[in-house]
């Protein structure tokens, strides 16, 4: 398997990759182990900081140097850090105060947020550990910061839901565009709208966003497998990113309950969902989801409604049951295989490279 | 262009077409002229009958009889025709009444429905036609009116939405299955749930579908160019149904109200919507969808919610206003070229597999 062997070599330069596959951060459901897995199998590794703080980003970046002199991601949510809205809040409350009965558990202190948007101090790690790539989702930072991003000499990634926000991100000098589609698992990127009921499937996406920017194109959402990696291809993607299939893997750091909810995932059972966090993610349909979503009016402002859920969600965890937990998964959960990430890294670029080389009849 | 370029002929050689490509019924929005065209460019052309009468039916295929001697599809809703409920229909009119008074419009004297399905004087057509293809949506017919479509000799097609609806199919013995991925145009064939938020974008949709069953699998949804055509091989597929790519041939029957929206539509624009007819159905946003939709608790059971909204459609039309007009349309309408449907077809098959030759490297 050799670069020139890929229907187009983009990505790879770009990103000085051997494998067009990003290894999607997954904010709160991995740590350095798969990054650096991913980018130690000639793909390109994320590590997610939304969830983390300055110091635990660092952390986790010096992990990943010790175990690859390979390339990673660092990946930052690009948010505007909501108000408390005491009436909101109090509604969410009530929305969920049966469960809270039910199950014994007691509100937090207060609106709690464990997801800060990317800001100075963020900015100063990546000026310190100077990342290959740096990803962000929810848009981009504001023009200053962005700028000493770009002076690390990270190449710059944001992803687009619409043409309309790979408009834009092309317009802000991303390095390339990550295309996320509707089947993609966990948050949606989208900035520039609310509105889930028009977000498009990957497959209608890529092109369309292919045709409307100059940088190469990332296709995200519903890909498990060479096959979804060929087709991006054939898109006109130069690249993927994939979550939900390395979930299975055994560097996740995810909960035997997560675990076994993605094993027995069918290709209906996701929704876009926005009572976890307050924004729009996919995850498989549970009880929270069923009872009080998939999208509730109540939900406060990303990403204020977690702080509510958390209480109920470690009550019913430590009683063995999911009820409550975010179960983020794309569409393309039944495709997943447990092994290895370096090797389902290796084996998805195999499976691909096969797929087109038989493609012409 | 060989039978043997493609990367699977199992769809050519069950179909006994020359290019991949199945024209998707479009009901009230073509007629012979498209499903003619279609099949005589090496496709297969496909004759909506959902909203013809018997009589109409038999014409439309005497049409394309006249024009081409290839075989073609006749296409047959299975929904179970609702009772008409008094109450229902009561709030969908309060719901309206309000655009009844902006237009001067008169409520029709009873809840009509202009969409029969597939029955006894539907099978008599078939019959005494003998297409090639017979191809359902909602489903499949009783299983007496099956086995008498299958006497004919027709091959039987019906749609998929989610893995357990092909995996039905596959049971009752349909020759292919159309895998409709989300991002499709018109109505959903959705038949063993009515929960839209769990709807499959095709991307993840195809190679599952591909996985549970063993008959040729066609992608439908999202695909409006030669790049959807290829990605769908890759995925797995043996041919695509295209829909909304040929409205804009002059071969199909669509106002220019209608055109005009498709023509200016970008990827976002298309939601999937109740209020025209009852049934889950994708189209551009328009100020009905808006104000009443995209899903109305209120709108009664398929076909029956379109009779209280066509007075006032009618009313808008004849103003220039496609305010209450159901503007069908799939995420990929971007994609659409204005072009005969005969040329389209070897268009798109041209591309598709210029794409597939390159694809190794």
């Amino acid at each position: 398997m050799t670069r020139t062997d890929w229907p187009t070599t983009r990505l790879l330069d770009l990103l000085e990759i051997d494998l067009p596959i990003i290894q999607a951060p997954m904010a709160g459901a991995q740590g350095p182990e798969l990054a650096a897995a991913v980018s130690a199998a000639g793909g390109l590794g994320s590590l997610p900081c939304a969830m983390l703080s300055p110091d635990d980003a660092l952390e986790h970046a010096k992990q990943v140097r010790s175990a690859t002199n390979r390339g990673f991601a660092m990946n930052f949510f690009c948010h505007t850090p909501p108000m408390v809205d005491g009436e909101k809040e109090a509604r969410w409350r009530d929305r969920l105060v049966s469960y809270y009965d039910e199950l014994g558990a007691e509100f937090p202190g207060e609106a709690g947020t464990a997801r800060a948007p990317f800001n100075e101090a963020f900015c100063e790690i990546v000026e310190a550990v100077g990342p290959a790539v740096v990803s962000f989702h929810f848009g981009l930072p504001d023009d200053k910061l962005l700028q000493r991003v770009r002076r690390t000499g990270a190449k710059i990634l944001s992803s687009a839901t619409t043409v309309r926000e790979a408009k834009l991100l092309a317009d802000k000098g991303v390095d390339a565009i990550i295309a996320q589609g509707a089947e993609a698992g966990g948050h949606r990127g989208m900035f520039l709208t609310d509105d889930i009921a028009g977000q498009v499937g990957t497959l209608a996406l890529v092109p369309q966003i292919v045709d409307a920017v100059d940088v190469p194109v990332i296709a995200a959402g519903g890909i498990a497998d060479g096959r979804g990696i060929a087709a991006a291809f054939m898109l006109g993607a130069s690249g993927v990113q994939i979550g939900t299939a390395y979930l299975a893997t055994p560097e996740a750091r995810i909960s035997d309950l997560h675990k076994d909810a993605l094993r027995a995932a069918r290709d209906e059972d996701s929704v876009l969902t926005n009572v976890f966090t307050g924004r729009p993610a996919r995850g498989l349909k549970n009880r929270l989801i069923e009872e009080v979503g998939p999208i509730s009016p109540d939900a406060p402002a990303f990403p204020l409604a977690a702080g509510s859920v958390a209480p109920v969600r470690a009550k019913a965890e430590s009683a063995g049951m999911s009820d409550f937990t975010p179960l983020w998964s794309g569409q393309a959960a039944p495709l997943a295989r447990a092994m290895p990430a370096g090797k389902l890294t290796a084996a998805l670029a195999e499976e691909a490279l096969t797929r087109l080389k038989a493609a012409a009849g």
